[in-house]
């Protein structure tokens, strides 16, 4: 019934409308947002919800293409329906019937046709978790990094700062990235405990990032909580424009996509 | 190699000692503590890593015997060994590497020969967490119940207190209980939210507990969140001794094993 509705519908493009989604998910077990040939991305799982209600099939596209474990609290998702039959209000809870119980939609709203959620974002905040005690905790293991040697925290937050304003991070971009252009403006980076977890949290909002920058900012940080190079040699680090100078890329699971403001 | 010195020290009776692990786990796969027939219980996993140091097939006493799907930070576990070959502030690394991710010994101490982790245990704690938002969290949601209706925290606080005390507990224990008594003993009850993530933590700590307690004090504590049941109405819950006057058994992945006090 909804899918003959929909087909009539179709004949009629005024009812065209763009919708973004803010878009929740644990990382673990997907290969990254993309979609992909052999293997399962979170962009399949989220178009194949969208294709359940509406008769056309729907491409997505999303702020930030995460890597496979990564996960989001914030992600968006803009796709077009030519005609919406459901409440926007109500479109998250009908989604997320057709979701996975590790993929929520948790808000939608009506956006101007032309808005692209990546190109439109004025910044993005990331968080990274370390879980630095001396056995890993199975609790955590799943949203943070486990570092069995001690950091210096405070050593790491006053690195931290040297992150902020407009750099060049060639020095911390994946090889095979294809930006066209390797600048990028840190708004602010943060590193704090928590005190019951004991967690760090390594916390950076920024105008856009590069392939693999924050986990490799992330790392550089541990390097420096390591006392394997100082606070105040990240400045000779990014001046350098040589992966190699910065620190380790951190694994997936410690990172999270918290919010993309337009 | 290893296995030929046990052998050995197996005929020195004057080598048996006894240890006492803790153990943290994240329990969403696995049928809860005891080691069953047709299911993985964490019992099992544990059992099969000593087994890998020790000739000798041992089997453990815990303190508590989760449910299925239950986590713990500090769940205790005792065992005999004849000759302890590793120093016991190196076994719980060696243990570990014997064990699946989600199971870790955090560590590991002498106790003597008639120490029983279950019987000797003075105070055990318990925390409770729910995700009160109007739509799930994937990020929480294997370390919490969801519950998508506003609970009134002030309130479930207010009738946390009058679990305090020396009770019979009859009505707050699941059928099929083996327990000889139904009296316990709750020291502390306490409600609090986190400021970030938004979570209500139930924590409770006791003498001990009856059969699915902790999960049944949390729905009634919900009921009362809902407004189904006053603050005030504990008392009489507690006295009618019959279990469907309080709340609903919540479900086990928001359930903790914080410690165990010897």
């Amino acid at each position: 019934m909804p899918r003959r509705a929909n087909i009539i519908s179709c004949l009629c493009p005024n009812g065209l409308r763009k919708i973004l989604l803010t878009v929740a998910y644990d990382g673990t077990n997907y290969a990254g947002w993309q979609r992909q040939k052999n293997a399962l991305g979170i962009q399949e799982c989220v178009e194949n919800a969208i294709n359940e209600l509406y008769a056309t099939a729907k491409t997505v596209t999303a702020a930030s293409r995460t890597d496979a474990g990564v996960h989001a609290m914030g992600q968006r998702v803009a796709f077009e329906v030519d005609n919406m039959q459901i409440p926007i209000r109500k479109l998250p809870q009908v989604l997320n019937r057709h979701l996975p119980m590790d993929i929520t939609v948790q808000f939608a709203e009506y956006v101007p046709l032309d808005f692209n959620p990546r190109f439109k974002a004025i910044s993005k905040s990331y968080r990274y978790q370390i879980y630095n005690a001396p056995l890993p905790n199975p609790l955590v293991r799943r949203y943070s990094a486990f570092i069995p040697n001690t950091l210096n925290v405070e050593n790491m937050r006053q690195a931290a700062k040297h992150f902020i304003g407009y750099h060049d991070f060639a020095a911390f971009c994946a090889t095979g990235s294809s930006a066209k252009t390797t600048t990028r403006t840190i708004f602010d980076c943060t590193v704090e405990v928590d005190s019951i977890s004991g967690i760090i949290k390594i916390e950076v909002s920024g105008d856009a990032f590069l392939y693999n920058m924050v986990r490799i900012m992330a790392g550089t940080l541990v390097y420096v909580g390591l006392g394997k190079i100082k606070a105040e040699d990240i400045p000779k680090i990014i001046a350098s424009l040589e992966r190699n100078k910065a620190g380790k890329t951190m694994p997936p699971e410690g990172l999270v996509l918290l919010t993309v403001k337009y």
